[in-house]
């Protein structure tokens, strides 16, 4: 059975060190954006879709022989007014600049079954959240 | 209604640059710890765990007048066997060194808190998982 582990060290106030596949990274608590020294902690799990999916999509459109010269994603969470706030509405958009506009099917197959077979945390977070998928196209 | 938003841009390869709170990090899709130049995507969903609950415990401990030398946290995710893999158990362990041991009951009062009442990431985790707490004095 594989297993995934992290550590968090606190440093002080509300700044932590978190230690994850051998790189640091400051997680901060502090509410105001402007002096905060870290990432926030709950956002994370949004990096953690578009890390999860955009390596599925990028490893499919390079087996499909696909060319691209930009690929981003964005993802939105929207949470709940309720304590503890969690997100309830996750809206996930692709962006791609193809080098060839024919792969756009080629792109909306490999977002496909990312979405709906390989990406674990796609699978999670629609179990808290409803997802919205977006494809556009630059 | 509050939203967060984060971005990721691909650079090469299975390499991202994520930008959350205004900072940017590395996301690596490599599947090889040694070489791996960032932070794998799925575990950030376990440093996202720590990282909520301890800014809790924290900063609870702090207003309860609580003083520590060192607190940090382990998660361990354990993924299923099936595609697309999920974390199905999470199992999370505060450690603490505590200067006064009488400060027990209200270390166990402020992780109580934190996992029943605030932290919007280990009430999102329990969706899928079956998240068991730990505490260790140290």
């Amino acid at each position: 059975m594989a297993t995934h582990e992290t550590e968090l060290k606190w440093v002080d106030g509300l700044k932590f060190d978190a230690l994850q596949n051998g790189k640091t990274f400051r997680i901060d608590g502090n509410q105001e954006e402007t002096s905060s020294t870290g990432l926030r902690p709950k956002a994370l799990i949004l990096s953690s879709l578009a890390g999860c999916t955009g390596i599925d999509v990028v490893d499919m459109l390079k087996k499909m022989h696909v060319e691209f010269t930009y690929f981003g994603m964005k993802v939105k969470g929207e949470l709940t007014e309720d304590t503890p706030k969690i997100y309830d509405r996750v809206t996930l958009t692709y962006s791609i600049r193809l080098s060839n506009s024919d792969d756009r099917a080629k792109v909306e197959r490999a977002v496909h079954l990312s979405q709906d077979k390989y990406c674990g945390v796609s699978a999670m977070i629609r179990k808290f959240a409803v997802l919205t998928v977006e494809i556009q196209y630059l």
